[in-house]
C-alpha cells in the first residue's frame, strides 16, 4: 500500500524521503525528489509532514513510541498523518504521546485497498482538527479521491470499522443471495453479472463477483481481519449497550471459516466457505 | 402502480384500454388511443396483450381464473404478462390455467415501485420463452429502463424474491451501521449523507437515507410485505437445504417490527424500530 | 417403537391383533392373548382400539384413508389414537376422515424413542375429547408412564413441536458450552459428566452426554426430523407472527449438518458438526 | 448471599468472625461462637481461612489488594476462598497478588443465589491446588451440597461463566417456546406447569415458571450481569477462534431488554421482555 500511495506524492514533485521497514526497490522511484532511506531517523527528522502505513497497531506503537522512538526524532510541531487501520482507542494513545512530544496528529485510515492505492482513488476518512488537516489535504489529494473529515481524533478509526463491517456483512449477503438462487434454478454466472448492477447490491460486489467467477480469492483484505474488526465492533456496541443483530451473526461465520482455514483468503472467500 | 404504468403505454400512442377493480380518474388519461372500462370483458375481449398489476397471488387468481375468469374471455393465442408480485409455484400454476385457454404467458415482475412506474424507470424481471418476450418487448421498453429474461416459467418471481430479501436485508445492515456509528459520537446526519455514497452501501440507501432523515415513512413498499417476502425465501432455502443464516434472522427483526404495529409503514421503517 | 409399545399390552393380557407393514418376528410375542397378522383387515375389523405408529404423516394418511382404507374396514364408533408424530394441520385432517366414518380419533404423539418405548417410560400428549381419552387411558398407562391431556384435537401434535424444538436448541447450546469450555482448558469428559446433573442443562443431555463421549451417533431421532421440525416451528411462528430468534437460527445450524451428511444421525451429532 | 453462607457455618459451631461492608443485624447470629465486628482488620488478622463473597471483581480488588489491603493483614498461609463471581483472569490476578503475601488462594465461586445459600444447597466450583481444597472442604460442605474441582486457578470462574450462558439461553428457549404455544392455543398457566417438569427444559426453569406466572421479577440474578456474561464468553470464544452462535444472538436480545430498562430485573425478565 505504502509504495503505491508514495509514488503518487514523487509524480507530483513532492520533496520525499521514504523509509520501508523491508527494504524496498530504488528503481520505482527514479524522480530526483525522492530520497529512499534505510534510516529511520534521516527519514523523518527533518519532515514536516510524516505518513504512516503499517500492518497493525502493535507495529505503528513499535515504530512511533516503542523500540523505536520516532515521535522523539520528529521536528516540533510537525505533523503525523497514520493511515493504518487501527481502533478508536489505539488512535487516541497514539494522539497523547504525539501531544507530550509537541506533535501534531491525525488518524487517516483509508477506504480501497492496492488497486485504489496504485489508481490514486482512495478515500481518506480523517479524525483531527480542520486546521491540521488543511495543511495535509493537499497530498491527501494526490494520493486519494476524497478527504473526509469524520469528526475529532479516533473517529476515524471507527468509521472505518463501520465501513468494514458493512463490507463484511454486505459480502455475506450477496453470497447467500446468489446461492439461494442457484438451487432455484437461476445460472450463478447469470446472477454473479446481474445482481451487483442493481441498486439493491452494494457496489463493491462488483469486483468480488469477478473473484467468484474465476474462482480467484487472492488477498486484497483478509477474511481474518474482518472477523477481528466484527469483533471489535460487537465489542463498541456492547460498550454502548447498541444491539447489533446482523454483525454478530456474521461474525460467527466469519468464525467458521477462518476456523476452517480460510482467514489468510480474501473476505470474498465466505462464498467460497458457504459454498462449500 | 397500474396506472402510472399505462401512462406511459398512453403517450406513446399505444391502444389501450385500462380496467381498474375500483373507479379511476378519466382525466389522467385524454389520450383519443385511451379507452377507460368499467368492463372488465370489454377491456379483454379483442385484446393482444394484457398487462396485470394487482397487489397479491389471491386477487390474481380471482381475476383470472376464480370467480372472474378472465382466461376464458381472452382470445386464443393473446399474450397475459403478469407484472404481479407473486411467488414461484403461484407463477407456474397461472402458466398450467393460461395454457388450458391457448393463452400464451409471461411472469414479469418489477424492481420499483410508485416513482420509478411514474418515471418509466421500472426493471423487468422475465420468466418465460423469448418469442413471447420479444412480442411485448416493445410495450415493456416504455414503460421500463430494463427487461431481464431471467429463464423459463417462475423464475421472474424467484429473482423479485431474491432481489427483496437483499433490500430488506441491506436496509437493516445500514440501520445497524447509523445507529452505532452515532452512538459512537458521528453524527447522523453526516452517517445518512455519507454512507450510502459508499461503495459499502446499496444504491438504494440514498433514498431511504432521506426517509429517516424526514422520519416519513409513507409506504413505497410496506414492511409487512418484506416479512412475508423473507418468510418465503426462508421456505424455498429448507426447501432446498439451502442454510440461509441473514435472511432467517432478519425475518425475525421485521416481525418484531411488525408486531410492534409498523407493518403498514414503508420497509424502511425498520430503522425506526432499532431506534426504539 | 410400535412393537416396544405392543409388547407392555400383551404382558398385561390385553386381547391383542398386530399388524406391521413389513413382518415381525413371531417370537417376541408368544402369549396366548396376541395374535400377529399379515392382513390389516383381520387386524382391525373388530378392534375397539386402534393404535398406530408409523413413520411420517404420509405413511398414517396412506394407511387410514388412501390406498389402504383403513377407517372404512374399522368398527363405527371404535377409537383410533394415532401416536405417531405429524403436523397439528395433519391431526385435524384425520380427525376429519375418522368423523366421517363414526370413528373416534385421538392425537397422541409421545415423548421418548425407543428405549423409553422399551421401559414404559413413555409420555403421551394427547389433543381430543375428555371422554374418549378416558376409554384409552387404562392402556395409554400400561404402555407409558404419564398420560397428558393437552387440549382439543391437533394440540398433542402443536405440543410436540414445541418440545422437539427444545430438544433441539438444548442440545446445541450445550453442545456450544462443552466446546469453549474444552477451548478454555476444562477437560471435555469432565464437561460431559458434569454440566447434565446440573440445574442449567436438560436432563435428557445425560445421555446424549454418554452417546458423544463414545462417538456414537446411532439414530435415536434424525437430524433431518429434527431440521423439519424446527422448520415447522418457524412456519407456525410465522403464521401468528410471533419471533422466534433463537429457533430460526437453530434450524439454519441443523440445515448445514444435514447438507454435510449428518442427517441421518442422532440429533446429538450437531455436537459432532460444531466440533468439526 | 453472605450472610446466608456466613449462618451455616455459626450453626455448625464454627469459631467465625464476620465483617460486612454495611453493618448487619446482631440478631442473626447469637451463637456464642460467632463474633460481628465492623473492623476489617480483626476480623482478619487471626484467621486460617478468609471467604469473600462480593459483588464485582472491582470491590475484590479494593478490599482484598486495593485501598484497603486485606492480604497484607492475613496471616502467612492462610487461605483465602472468594467465593464472588469474576472473570477468570481476574482470578489469576487474584491468586498472584495472594502469593506476593504467601496467601493461599482458591476461586470458588458458587451455583445458586439466596434461596440455595439459605437451605445450603450451593454448588461450589472450585479453581487451585487440591491440598488446599481439602483443607477448606469441610466449611464449603456446611454451606453447600456439593464442591466441585474444576481444574488449576481461574478454572471455577471459567465454569461459572459456562453455567450461566446455559442459563440465559435456556431461560429464553423456554420463553419463547411457551409464546408460541399460547400463540397455537395452549394455555400459558399449562406450559409454565407442564414444560419444566419435562426432560428437555433445564430444571431450574421451574422456579423461573413460577416468576413468570406471579409477574413477579424480583431480582435473583440481575438481567444486565446475565448480558455481561454473555459478553464476556463471546470474547473467550472469539479469543479461540470458537464459533458461538446462540450466545452471541442471545446476548443481543439481553441487549434489548437492558436497553428497554430491564436490566435491574431477574434475568427472568427477558420472558416479559419477549411477551411485551
Amino acid at each position: 500500500m505504502g509504495s503505491r500511495m508514495a509514488s503518487h506524492l514523487a509524480k507530483n514533485d513532492v520533496d520525499l524521503t521514504i523509509y520501508n521497514r523491508t527494504p524496498i526497490n530504488n528503481k520505482t522511484f527514479e524522480n530526483n525528489n525522492v530520497i529512499i532511506t534505510d534510516s529511520l531517523q534521516s527519514a523523518v527528522k527533518h519532515a514536516d509532514i510524516v505518513f504512516s502505513m503499517l500492518s497493525t497497531p502493535e507495529a505503528v506503537a513499535e515504530v512511533f513510541f516503542g523500540k523505536i522512538n520516532t515521535l522523539s526524532i520528529m521536528k516540533k510541531n510537525a505533523v503525523w498523518v497514520d493511515c493504518s487501520t487501527v481502533n478508536p482507542s489505539f488512535s487516541l494513545k497514539a494522539f497523547k504521546e504525539a501531544k507530550r512530544h509537541d506533535i501534531r496528529f491525525l488518524d487517516a485510515p483509508v477506504a480501497g485497498s492496492k488497486p485504489q492505492a496504485a489508481s490514486a482513488e482512495l478515500v481518506f476518512f480523517i479524525g483531527g482538527e480542520k486546521e491540521i488537516i488543511k495543511d495535509v489535504e493537499p497530498y491527501l489529494d494526490m494520493m486519494g479521491k476524497k478527504v473526509l473529515r469524520i469528526g475529532e481524533i479516533g473517529k476515524g478509526a471507527s468509521f472505518k470499522m463501520l465501513v468494514n463491517i458493512m463490507l463484511a456483512q454486505s459480502m455475506l449477503i450477496f453470497s447467500e443471495a446468489v446461492l439461494l438462487g442457484d438451487k432455484m434454478g437461476i445460472s450463478k454466472e447469470f446472477l454473479l453479472d446481474l445482481l451487483p448492477n442493481l441498486v439493491v447490491s452494494a457496489p463493491f460486489t462488483k469486483f468480488k463477483a469477478e473473484a467468484i467467477k474465476n474462482d480467484n480469492y487472492d488477498v486484497q483484505f483478509p477474511l481474518e481481519w474482518m472477523y477481528k474488526d466484527l469483533h471489535l465492533a460487537t465489542l463498541t456496541a456492547y460498550e454502548q449497550n447498541q444491539p447489533l443483530y446482523l454483525a454478530n451473526l456474521t461474525k460467527e461465520i466469519y468464525a467458521e471459516a477462518t476456523k476452517n482455514g480460510m482467514g489468510r483468503l480474501d473476505f470474498s472467500a465466505i462464498y467460497k466457505y458457504l459454498d462449500k
